[in-house]
């Protein structure tokens, strides 16, 4: 595709995207309808699907060689290396949307033929749209968001949550201990994606979970990469676009760091999960 | 002191909360001068410094017969039982403040003869101000507080630093990671202050430190009283005002659920400091 046409879907998609956030605006003085899919930490109310459709719908209309797969269940028979994918989160922090009605996004990463060439997280309520055109520069609203540089791992703030420093059957929780205990602080949100738009702005200097889909980390990967930042599996392999998989993300410097901690701690002979 | 006359206090300090915070976003488009405490995830900023000395000034001037104990080192002879005493946090999340720009708050809490008069919480960024008059309703902004219901533990957020599922000296790490597993999620974002808030609007069910000094924890404890909220030290002894103490905090349901937790294991022989 000819970049005019690229600058147009990237116009369309941030209407869209405020759209939607607008739509989820309101909808939070209304009764939601919240349901659990695989567990109790795992919810989705009414409006993911709602908001679900509405992407579908206009996605179909404007754009219908497009294919999309999206967190409530819509997936397009996805050939990753062929033709434009839509990676689509309508609400990312799901759970804090019902808990706390804020420390929500939509989230948006759009590929063409593998290749990340727009990405888009909508932090609703405090109204902070993370976006950006490869090779154009990645912005928090209209601010243009600077390269990631170097910083020590005992200056970082990390994002990891309890669960991987707790008993768990992906990782040996004694490998990210270490990690969280020597760097200069922890955090937690509830919403990947927008984690990893922090690490992207440099909120945060790294970001690390075991288990994330595509529709969570779709956009967040187009915008670090934008920033120069990197993200990999956890074991330092390379990220399939079309799976759950475990992510490490940083800015380069304390990506490599910790890289390098879990490669030793792993060569010792501590668990981690291949995903 | 007669109500009158703490409705003239609520009113000013009010006013001084907001101009302290718009001074705070002004600097941040400063250079900051950032300097080291007691350790590498201590810090402190000219910032802090200037804020604190913005309130003292008012204070003295205003309520020359007032006590005041700040963060940055202004500390009045004080006598918890007798007179009013403002606890002030001039930026609660320093680090956030510095490596993020946002997540801070400044944080005051006024007691008389002991007792929480004011509390007043503001999350400079987000333009939130939690805010209560004792006995008059706890307010988000415009928006009134109600009290917290009861909520099952597993269907419960719960506020903890990787820090306390982790080695440290202050708490067996195996007291809290049980929790952490079996609630719905774990949050962090590194503002006690803040976090505080958030248990007492229900964005939070209950919080969990080992560790937090009267000017972060001031004006907290007297919102969260408001809504019917719990707090104790962690092993459910009464907080020392004018002390460091550890802190469990939360709606009543969870609150309880956590202080049952804590003491049984305690009882099984698990260590927990005392204060």
């Amino acid at each position: 595709m000819v970049n005019e046409a690229w600058h147009d879907i990237y116009k369309q998609a941030k209407a869209w995207i405020y759209e939607a956030g607008e739509i989820l605006k309101t909808s939070l003085a209304e009764q939601l309808d919240v349901q659990f899919k695989s567990s109790h930490d795992d919810l989705v109310t009414n409006m993911d699907k709602r908001i679900e459709q509405f992407f579908i719908e206009r996605i179909h209309k404007h754009y219908p060689e497009h294919k999309i797969v999206s967190e409530e269940g819509f997936g397009d028979e996805v050939d990753k290396e062929h033709g434009t994918l839509w990676l689509i989160d309508p609400i990312d922090g799901t759970m804090n949307f019902v808990h706390q009605k804020r420390h929500f996004a939509v989230s948006i990463g759009i590929y063409e033929h593998g290749k990340g060439r727009i990405g888009l997280i909508y932090d609703v309520m405090a109204d902070d749209l993370y976006h950006c055109l490869a090779g154009e520069g990645a912005y928090l609203n209209d601010t243009l968001l600077p390269s990631l540089e170097a910083v020590p791992l005992n200056e970082s703030v990390i994002c990891i949550n309890t669960t991987w420093v707790n008993e768990n059957r992906r990782i040996d929780p004694d490998i990210m201990r270490p990690i969280a205990a020597k760097c200069r602080g922890t955090r937690s949100y509830g919403s990947a994606a927008i984690e990893l738009a922090y690490v992207a702005t440099g909120i945060l200097d790294a970001y690390f979970t075991m288990r994330l889909a595509p529709w969570d980390y779709g956009a967040g990967l187009i915008l670090l990469n934008e920033v120069d930042g990197i993200a990999t599996r956890a074991d330092g392999s390379p990220i399939d676009l079309l799976k759950q998989n475990s992510i490490l993300a940083g800015r380069p410097s304390v990506y490599h760091d910790l890289s390098k901690h879990i490669e030793s701690e792993v060569a010792g002979g501590k668990h981690i999960d291949k995903s």
